[in-house]
């Protein structure tokens, strides 16, 4: 990245990642580093926000899952302002912007009001839920398709994911935002014809001091989130390729470099 | 990232991103620098690997689509005996290593070999894509699945991606190594009852200075594909969120700040 790329009045979206800012693109840490003005999530890391420059103004718009403290209309309007007003915009938002971060919102917005918009992308959680179980959401043969959904419904609307097509013994299931909704989708998903056995990661505020990575099946996902705060962010991960022991591996989990307190229950 | 993490003896699989070493992680980059020995695909770009630092050794296992230079196996033995001698490995995989990197054969022969072993994540080819096309994979209501898939099946397999689960109009599709396939792809999905007019982005080399974004159909993805070079890596996005202008999208493609050239066929 060179400076002629974030002139004054521009607008970047940038992925933080999923909070740990080691985790943070080279790309990303530059663009914040020469940001006169960062708007974020409540989901953005502390230690990325650490990242801002002191001359810079830093701006919470922040969401948490079902309390929007501000409409996206809102947050569209105050970022092109800030770009109109000549400053050099950096949006940051958690994870990779281009899942399940809302991001056509902003990008159209700017692009109405005729503000220069461009994307950093951020590592997903998913990646850095695989990574921290040493683990990996595709196997050769046994998990040859990979999928995400949220889990975050609108108010009031049912969850509905078309469980049938959700099935496939060799499909990998990534579920964001997906600890109030666990219990249904395990139930929806054995109904839909998964097999109950279906290993299960759950992993909540992923690459941060308070990790946690807990392995089950699908017929144990009700209880594995139990005891996750609301404001965890949580994902799931459902599938042959997240098993302690998948299938035609042979290494015993105490073979394991894991230096967190894991939870098996099956 | 603390040097503690990275003792003599162990190795860490590292995501190198794209190919742009802007999009590294941090992490990453720290890792690179404190390595023994690094062995890398083919794939992982020549800026990437100038970050080796100059007294480390740079080992090219280098795979592209269809010529596997090493057997898998050759692979997992060399990088065991590396750090069964005291060395300090990075393990270089283009994009996510979580995502069709092969990373369990790898994790698995270091866990045989009471080698630890552990992972950093890396941006996956498709949050580059979206981020270099200046767009989302999804959309709220619109597109609220994202689905991975490679169509690099086995020598002499047919491509079998169960077709029937991959029609709903609000998912997005993002096809690994798709440019050979892509006439089938296009053919398969429009006889299992994808609309002919679902938005297709094809990208190119992303991050790289030799990129490219192609905007079209899944009607005219035939026709798009037809120019991309066999070793050039090319990925496929099929879905409403990739639309130039999408559904409820009225920004004219004129206000984009495209700084490419892209080819608009419909």
């Amino acid at each position: 990245m060179s400076s002629s790329d974030f002139p004054p009045g521009t607008v970047w979206l940038v992925g933080a990642g999923p909070g740990d800012p080691e985790l943070l693109t080279r790309k990303a840490e530059r663009l914040i580093a020469a940001a006169d003005i960062v708007f974020h999530d409540a989901l953005v890391g502390e230690g990325v926000l650490a990242l801002v420059p002191v001359g810079a103004e830093r701006v919470s718009v922040g969401k948490r899952s079902g309390r929007h403290s501000k409409p996206q209309e809102a947050i569209d309007a105050v970022i092109v302002a800030a770009a109109l007003a000549g400053r050099r915009v950096v949006r940051l938002k958690g994870g990779d912007p281009s899942i399940f971060g809302r991001s056509t919102e902003e990008i159209d917005a700017c692009r109405a009001a005729g503000v220069p918009i461009r994307l950093c992308p951020g590592i997903t959680a998913a990646s850095a839920a695989a990574a921290a179980a040493t683990t990996s959401l595709t196997l050769r043969g046994l998990a040859r398709k990979l999928t995400f959904v949220t889990a975050h419904a609108r108010a009031g609307e049912p969850l509905d994911l078309a469980w049938d097509t959700l099935t496939a013994s060799d499909a990998t299931l990534a579920v964001y935002m997906g600890r109030a909704a666990a219990p249904e989708i395990a139930r929806r998903l054995i109904a839909a014809g998964r097999d109950a056995r279906t290993p299960v990661l759950v992993a909540v505020n992923v690459s941060l001091p308070s990790e946690r990575i807990i392995h089950g099946t699908l017929a144990s996902l009700a209880f594995l989130v139990e005891a996750i705060g609301d404001d965890d962010p949580t994902l799931l991960l459902i599938g042959e390729s997240v098993a302690r022991e998948g299938r035609g591996r042979t290494v015993p989990a105490s073979a394991e470099t894991g230096r967190r307190s894991d939870v098996l229950l099956t």
